[in-house]
């Protein structure tokens, strides 16, 4: 520090400084959807120009490698635009290797938390790509430029053999470019690095997917129930408990999103209604059965009362109200009977046809 | 640190010193409605009077560019009022550029954590409104002015452009105002960034306000199950439980408070409380129709024993004990089925408007 | 640090340094029952005697202000007795404001995370208060004092105008109180904030007390719910459920207290508890009703088989097998139900009190 | 730094150097029984010989308490064995206090994370022991003794007086113990405090042991509900799924442990299986019920299409079919009642034994 | 600092500098699937070449014991490959230990917090095995050689003697190696320290793999439930549920992952599917039986409507609808009966084999 020159930025006359920067995404270690943050485990490779005319050395003493301390050299003030937090894995090294070729490298190995922007649509077959893009603090284009050593097939090759999780997610590609940036005026170099990652959906198909579709397929099986009996609606109410359940999941998974929502949302909750309306249904078609055999009974009553004189015959009747009764008086009575019935199977006509077109459409969007 | 001068507050004698402010939020990362705290990650690019006249370089020497360390100079002492926790993005830049016309300029990429008063009344279909307030740590007013560098119209456009996220919360607005502030007896400059967003209500709605209602729209359909029936009773109870289940998530979701109770509360707890009342309705209808039944029969029990000698007609009677009776003994009773029916469309009445009245009623405050 | 005697406590022979201290709480960040703690955000202004006559200076220069890098001066070595946790809201300010009268005050905004004995007999309608205790390292009471600038009811007013937050909890009061403490053997002055917070208590009324409370209020009106059906244990038993469910909220929320078990533990756990009571009840109601059943088909088979020969008569009594029986047998088989009834009756008269004298006791200790 | 004197160890010629470390736990942060973590508030003070032979001063100049900054002194490197972090409650005190005989005393509050091996055998009416061992980073026993200033029973004295917390914990004992360990072939001084502290059982009783309980109870009363009954085995599976609500609460409590499996765990998982069981039984028990139905309906089939001829007498038995038989048919259709009531009965008795005995010896294991 | 040679890494010429790292692995304090992280509690002892020839020292002034600040020597630069986060457990220790033998040594209480590749297929049956790569930053391998200093066995030996805890994980062998990596073209030495751990799987057991086992047998058992009554649906679908809530701990536990779905999963969605198929099965069968009844009160109906003149043998006809016909119309209407028998036994029998064939695969694949 008692050498402020030693902290000057070294450069040429009229040329600007180089940096060069890769990223080897050595782990995915948290991607957090509801924050709209990733969290990668990088091995972070820095080298820039300073201008120490080592390869003298090299010519005069034969010394080859040279080391020191970061501290006594100007480091370059690189910025990630996207960052959160940036921890060191382990307390980073203090020193840097001084090149022949008077460049400055330094290894670290970080942990980076940048904001990303997920399209959470498809989720879970989403494919997200993530930028964590560098940039200096002060500098300008004309002073530092800024760029990537290798190239971004070798970065992403070398990743993939470094990477360690077999988590969530699957590397695809990293891929570097180098734009132009404007901020207060200034023109600064930016090198971007776009991480394409893929979620690997299996445990989402498993927990919602899967049996939130059991679900609807039990829920259509549900019209072979007879429709009188008790079993039915509790039947399907539970249906409905256990997708409240699996919404359990849901929510903790998944972000409020505005714009579209997630498929998996869609069809969540698209299924929780057609369940619901096929409750209504049910409880309609319920409705007008109890409605005809109440008529009945009131007409037999009434009739009876006519009646009521006569024995024998009457009483004939009476053992066997629901099935036997004078042709014009069971046309009357069984109107609403068949009203239930073509209410139910029209329901469940256009029933089977929703649940296949939404399905349909559905999967081609969702898995496309 | 051994040069004590460079770091006095650098001025011209009489006018304070000015420091300029200029926040760009980033990304949303984490809103809290539990701990009433807010996480952003913004942009800070901090300008100040530094009193070094480099023109005087530049008409000299040419130099455009001046950039030095940090830790030679006075920066400014800024507090934020809110802050409840401040992280550097990635290490602090150790440069400032120094401008030719006296200022310094310094960019830092910051996680904010501040503490933020958010009225969840209308949440999930809130705006909040939350403020970062700068200002210096000891100097009066007279001493240091703080003002935005940019105009508020323009940070919000530029904070848009770079803003990352696509979460919960769209940004809507960011505002700037100057306030006068006095603490310890002393007058103050307050620099006052008002960050306004608003949530992205949708898997709320997935996940409680459409499950909700449709519980509801079962309970009111379930009218129309068979009163004397098993299932009503076990189809109501399991609704109820229902909305426990995603009472679950909304204890996950929303913090206690007082005054005004989230309508999402309100909206939960009175339909769970609609449906609890109308079990207690259907317990009551069931009752009163198992008294009438009970009734009945006792009389038919006193009858049957008193004509117990004649056989033929009892026997019609016994036969059908429901449905055919003396008119007189009808009359009486069927006055408790008639109580249950009256009761009922009354209540069923008295429910739907209920149900419609504190619908429309919160869709109203709500939703506008 | 090459100038030792800066770092030395400024006195005055014979007189113990003076060191105020002014905590303003301007948000209630966390409060973590499981853990005991409290994390609050205040503004702290820490006023010590610094031995510099600046009042010279302002005679012969006319200077007023002055401000200094903290690193030059001693500064107080204040701990906090409760903390687990400190933090700096922002960086803090590396400069102390030199005031004429002799003294330096510095400002930080800290985020204090301190341990609280919290008792939760009330939850949620309690009402806690914390400790913040200032005291010396190293210093006795002889070398230095520590008090309050500001009056309590001064520091409670402007901490409620500067209050943040309107989550869980309301800020009621701000005490203070000097105390003397010992130890090794020191006599050390220690400066108390009591902070009395309140809780919010209407989200857990939502989501425990209200809906526990229906299923209580359920459970009673069950007993309206003809014993014979099938339903009723059903609906009993699917009541336990649900309270089961909101026993993972009440999990989620309170700690595992020894002497005074939570009210809200009692509520849950009791109207668990009568229900379940209940529960078996009705089982035993059910049970003798069978018994009865049973006894009346054995008595008839066995008349059947007696006066089998005999035809007419015999088929009245089997198709009414319920409802008329000889007054003879009708007195010995009704013997179970009678027996039945009673306990119902007697079981629900117990059931009513024990509720109503539940609740009251606990409203009146709970709220009051 | 520049005077590396200050920085010696210092010492008397042959002896060691002594250090006496007191703590006093002050607060239980944390137990975390799936990382087997401890987590302490503690207030630490640490004296060591200094060397400085203060009272030539005091009998000089009367100067009774000398404080001097920490950096100018060597200060022991104390490790502690089973640390996962330590953090300071407050920013560490720069100062120690110098005592007239040659001694420095440093006071801190930290907040110590130390691995804890915990016994979750008897949860929750354990009670844990965790140790936090003192040693030397570089010194063996020759170069530094450890030991504790205070006797154990006034830390435990002094620490319950200070004792802040009301949660999940009882501090019971503080015990110190010196022993020698071999670390690297230097044997070293070993300072270990060991904490027991004991758990606050209630809330786990009121959340998981007391709710269980009762599903048993209730498991156990159904065999007192009508077995042919459509209620008995939609009442059992409704236990079973209350269980499963509950073991969500045991997953988030207890960690994966292998040698002895929790008695809580036992607990749940034999109620679990033996309600299981039951339900099985009553399967069975309704199986064979039905086959006997059949069979007799087989059989009344048969005699009825042989006696088709006949009207009268077998019109009687038609209308009588599960009441009044020929004994001798009786006898053998009611082969697989009787069965099904021996299996019930022998099932019954089998299953009370079986309760009582796991209940008195598991409780007796788990509370004594 | 001043002293910039005491930076330099020591070497004789012509020789790389030794480095030696032995880690003990002293508690496990967590393992997050989720990220695919290992946190460990390690004690690590760093040894190293220093050049200083102390022996000389012990020669001529017998001192044996070397103690000195770490600051005022080169330290090796190591690097954790695979680190995401290093924490120590206590403030390190400011001094190293210099031994006679040119050798300086350095211990350190650390939290590694590591990348580690976890395959979960076999879970909660799983052995992990994780490494800790060491390597230096900037050294070659020519420069530096990195090693461990004890023998592999005597580190598990020793850390198996200091492991703390006794949860979820058993440690059971602690492996070295030495092997060569290139990074950015130079050739360097990596030692690296595979830990491999066990999983105790016993939790897991009881709080899924034995409910869903029973659920599964449950549903196997519910075949015996007579294939008309109310219960046996609801029963079902009760199964059903209750796998659902036990699917929320499988999400809480599991990551997604792609190649190879965890068995477990497998597990629950394969009994859930069972369950789900069988539900549809019950729902085919009693539709079929209900087709049954139909056709047969419709053919009874035709046949009524003809032969209504008649009247006593209608009447018997009617009274026992379901069990005597005329053999003809038996053998007809009863088609359907005996096709949902045969379907009923030939899904039973398939059932049986398909959850005995998968039982058998899974377990063999899973334990062994």
């Amino acid at each position: 520090m008692n050498n402020m020159e030693t902290y000057m930025r070294p450069f040429i006359d009229g040329y600007p400084s180089y940096v060069f920067v890769d990223i080897y995404v050595t782990s995915i270690v948290a991607v957090n959807e509801k924050t709209q943050s990733l969290s990668t485990q990088v091995k972070m490779m820095t080298a820039w120009y300073n201008g120490l005319p080592l390869w003298m050395f090299y010519k005069r003493c034969g010394i080859t490698q040279f080391h020191a301390n970061k501290e006594m050299f100007w480091t370059p003030d690189l910025l990630i635009k996207e960052s959160i937090k940036t921890e060191y894995g382990t307390t980073p090294s203090p020193y840097v290797q001084l090149e022949l070729w008077e460049f400055s490298i330094s290894i670290d190995i970080l942990t980076l938390t940048t904001a990303c922007s997920m399209d959470l649509y498809k989720f879970p077959f989403d494919t997200q790509t993530c930028s964590i893009t560098f940039h200096s603090a002060v500098h300008t284009r004309e002073e530092l430029e800024i760029d990537s050593l290798s190239k971004a097939q070798f970065i992403t090759k070398d990743s993939k053999k470094l990477f360690e999780a077999q988590g969530e997610w699957e590397l695809l590609l990293i891929d570097t470019s180098r734009v132009n940036g404007t901020f207060t005026g200034l023109l600064q170099d930016l090198l971007v690095y776009q991480i394409t990652i893929k979620r690997r959906p299996l445990l989402y198909a498993i927990n919602i997917i899967i049996p939130v579709f059991f679900f609807l397929l039990l829920d259509v099986a549900s019209f072979f129930i007879e429709a009188s009996g008790p079993d039915k609606l509790s039947f399907k109410v539970t249906l409905l408990l256990a997708i409240s359940v699996l919404l359990l999941i849901l929510n903790d998974t998944l972000p409020s999103t505005a714009d579209r929502i997630p498929l998996i949302g869609v069809y969540c909750i698209v299924i929780f209604s057609l369940i619901g309306i096929s409750i209504l249904e049910t409880i309609l078609v319920n409705y007008l059965m109890a409605k005809d055999a109440e008529e009945k009974s009131a007409a037999l009553m009434e009739k009876t009362a006519a009646v009521s004189g006569r024995d024998d015959s009457v009483r004939n009747e009476q053992i066997l109200p629901d099935s036997v009764r004078d042709e014009n008086e069971v046309q009357i009575s069984s109107f609403w009977i068949r009203v239930a019935r073509i209410t139910d199977v029209a329901f469940f006509i256009f029933y089977i046809i929703t649940v296949v077109v939404f399905l349909s459409v559905l999967g081609k969007i969702w898995i496309s």
